[in-house]
C-alpha cells in the first residue's frame, strides 16, 4: 500500500486511447504529432511514437531538450520562441540533434531565431542533424479564435516571407484552437481552425512559399476536424483524460487512464475531505466546470472546494459518504497540471501496481 | 541572463517580512509558528527561526521529514492525519528526531495514530525525541467558519479525551480560518477564530484536560489576531506576498518578495503574452481577483488569461504595451503553489542574483 496522494495511471485505458486517436488521425488521413507537454514522459512518448506519430509537440526548450534526449528526433516546438541568451544556444544545440520546426508570430521573433542559428555558424557544425537540411524550420502560428499568442492568419505571408529572408526554412501554418474548452465549442472551434488555417495556408500559396505542413488540434476540437485543410493534429490530453474532458463529453469516465489516489481523513453529513488537494490535482477550474475535479468512483460527487492538501466532496442526498480511512480515485480537471505536480507516475494494471514512470520533463519551464 | 520563466525572491524584501511578523506575534504576545508549505525552503526556515520562531508548521508527512532531516525538531502536521500503511512507521520514525504534534478532528483519526505509534513500542526506541516525554502530541482541529476539516469546537473534547484514552498527550486545539480569503474577510475570520478557540479551549478544560496550546492564524486574518485567546499563529504566505494578499490588503506590491520572472513573447493592441502561465504562477483564480496575477512594474495590467505556459496580460488605453524581449515580473496569485512548481529560487539582492535555494518540499505530497 502506498501513502496518498500520488497519480496512477491505468496502462490499459493509455493504450486505448492512444490507438484510438492513432487511428482517428489514420481515417482523417492526417499525421499525429501529439502534445508531449501532458504526459512529460518518455515511456508515453514512445509508446505514441510506436502507434505511429510522426513526431512530438512540445512547449518549451527545456521539453524539447528532454525528449531529444531521450530518443525523439522530431519536435515541434509550438511556441514564439524568444531565442535570446542562453536559450539560443541552447536552440543550436538542439538543432543538432533533432529535426526540429519552432512557432513564430513576429517578424521580430523570427529575426532573433535566425541571429541565434547564425551566431553558431562559425566553427561550430551546422545547426541540423541532416547534412544540406535547412537548419532550423519555423511554422507561423495564426489566431483561429483563441485570441491568445499567433497573427491574423490573413497575415502569415510577413512572418514566413521574413523568415525565409533571413535564411530560416519554413514549413508552414499552425494554431491552436483553445476556444474549443467550453460545453459545446468544440465542432464551432474546428471549423474555425479549419478557417483560419487554409486563409494562412493560401496566403503563404499566394506569396509563392510552398506550405506542407497545416497544423490544428486540440483534444476537444480533434473529434470534429476535417481533414480537407488539415495535415497534422497536435491533441495532448487525449491519452489521459481528465475532468474536463468527461464534462465537455469529449472523453468518458471509463477512458479516463489517470487518477490522483486519496483517502478520506475527514467527514461529517453529506462531506467527505481527502488528502489531495490543489498540489496533487492543480487548481484549474474554468467558469463551466461543475467543481474542482470528479470523483472516479462516485461521478454524482463534487469538489466543491480545494486547497492545498485538501479536497473538499459533496455527495448528494442519498449516497453514503465514504468512511474514514477509504481511498477514492480523484480525476483533475486538466489533467496536464496534475501531471506536472509529480515526480513519478504510478503505473497500474488490472488496479496493481506494475511500475512507476518518472514525469522526466516536470517543471522544464524554460 | 537567465532563460524565463523562473521564480526569483527579493532577499531584502523577505527579510523584512520575516522581521515583520516576529515583531507582530512578539506585540501580540502569542509564539509564531510559521507554515513552511508556503516556501518549502530550508533556507528559508532556518532564518524563520533565527527570527525566533518556536517550530514550523508543516502540512504532510512528507515536509515533516524533509524539514526534520534539514535541522528543524519542532513541528506541528496541522492536518488531519489518518496513519495507515508506510505513513504510520514514517510517524514513528519522525517522532524519534523531532518534537512532533499532530492534527486531528476525529475519535477514529486519534485511535489509528495511537496504534501507529503502538505498533513500533516493542523493539523499537520510544516515538519520543526527549526521554520521557510523550510520544506523540495532538492539537485537535476545529471549524472556525471555513468549512473545511475540523469538528465543531463545541465537540473538542471528544477527540481530545480519546487521545488521552489511546495514550497520546494533548497540546490543545487549532484552525484555520480560511475564510478570511476574501475581499474585507480577514478581521471577521479572526473573530470567528478567537470566538471557535475559545469554545474548544473551555470544552477541554470543562473536562478536565490541560489546553496550553490555543493556535490559529492566516496570513489575511494574522493582522486583525488577538492575544487573548490565541497562543500561537501559523501564518505562511506572508514571507512572500502574493497578489492575493496584494488585492486583500494584507500586503503593499513594495513587500512583496517573489516573483516570476518572464518575457513577452508575442504582442498586439493593448495586449502582450509573456512566457509564464499556469505551469509557472499556478492556476489559482479566486472569484474577488481581479485575474490571474499581476504584473509587478505594471499595476494596471491584468492577467486576462493563463495557459500552460502563455500569461495573456491586457494594457488599459495609454499605457504603453512592453515590447517583444522585455521582461517582466509577474506576480502569483497564490504563492504556495507557484513555489511548489519550481525546482530553485533564484535570489536576487538589488535586481542582481546572488544565490539559488532550493525547493527541498516540492511536491512532498505524501
Amino acid at each position: 500500500m502506498r501513502d496518498t496522494s500520488y497519480l496512477a495511471v491505468d496502462e490499459q485505458r493509455l493504450e486505448a486511447n492512444l490507438a484510438a486517436m492513432a487511428a482517428h488521425a489514420d481515417a482523417l488521413g492526417v499525421a499525429l504529432r501529439p502534445h508531449a507537454k501532458t504526459h512529460k514522459s518518455l515511456e508515453v512518448a514512445r509508446r505514441q511514437l510506436a502507434h505511429g506519430a510522426v513526431g512530438l509537440t512540445v512547449a518549451t526548450v527545456a521539453e524539447a531538450e528532454i525528449f531529444a534526449a531521450g530518443g525523439c528526433r522530431d519536435l515541434f516546438l509550438a511556441y514564439p520562441i524568444w531565442a535570446e541568451g542562453p536559450r539560443a544556444d541552447r536552440l543550436r544545440a538542439l538543432a543538432r540533434i533533432a529535426r526540429l520546426r519552432v512557432g513564430a508570430d513576429s517578424v521580430e521573433g523570427v529575426r532573433m531565431l535566425a541571429a541565434a542559428v547564425r551566431a553558431g555558424r562559425r566553427g561550430e557544425a551546422p545547426a541540423s542533424a541532416l547534412e544540406g537540411a535547412a537548419p532550423l524550420a519555423i511554422a507561423v502560428e495564426v489566431d483561429s479564435g483563441h485570441h491568445r499568442s499567433g497573427l491574423a492568419p490573413e497575415r502569415a505571408a510577413e512572418v514566413a516571407a521574413a523568415a525565409l529572408d533571413a535564411g530560416l526554412a519554413v514549413d508552414g501554418v499552425f494554431t491552436f484552437p483553445g476556444h474549443s474548452y467550453g460545453v459545446g465549442a468544440g465542432a464551432a472551434a474546428a471549423a474555425d481552425e479549419a478557417r483560419a488555417l487554409a486563409i494562412a495556408r493560401d496566403a503563404l500559396t499566394a506569396a509563392g512559399i510552398p506550405c506542407p505542413v497545416v497544423s490544428g488540434g486540440s483534444t476537444p476540437s480533434a473529434g470534429a476536424a476535417e481533414g480537407g485543410v488539415l495535415t497534422e493534429l497536435r491533441p495532448g490530453v487525449y491519452v489521459f483524460g481528465d475532468a474536463q474532458q468527461w464534462e465537455l463529453g469529449t472523453c468518458v469516465p471509463d477512458s479516463i487512464a489517470l487518477t490522483a489516489h486519496a483517502t478520506v481523513v475527514s467527514r461529517r453529513d453529506g462531506v467527505v475531505v481527502v488528502d489531495a488537494g490543489s498540489k496533487a490535482l492543480g487548481a484549474d477550474r474554468p467558469g463551466w466546470a461543475s467543481g474542482f475535479g470528479r470523483v472516479l468512483e462516485v461521478p454524482e460527487a463534487r469538489i466543491t472546494a480545494l486547497s492545498e492538501h485538501h479536497a473538499t466532496i459533496a455527495l448528494p442526498p442519498g449516497i453514503a459518504a465514504p468512511a474514514l480511512g477509504s481511498r477514492l480515485r480523484l480525476v483533475p480537471n486538466h489533467v496536464c497540471s496534475a501531471v506536472n505536480l509529480a515526480d513519478e507516475l504510478v503505473v497500474e494494471r488490472d488496479g496493481v501496481e506494475v511500475s512507476t514512470w518518472p514525469v522526466s520533463a516536470r517543471g522544464a519551464n524554460t
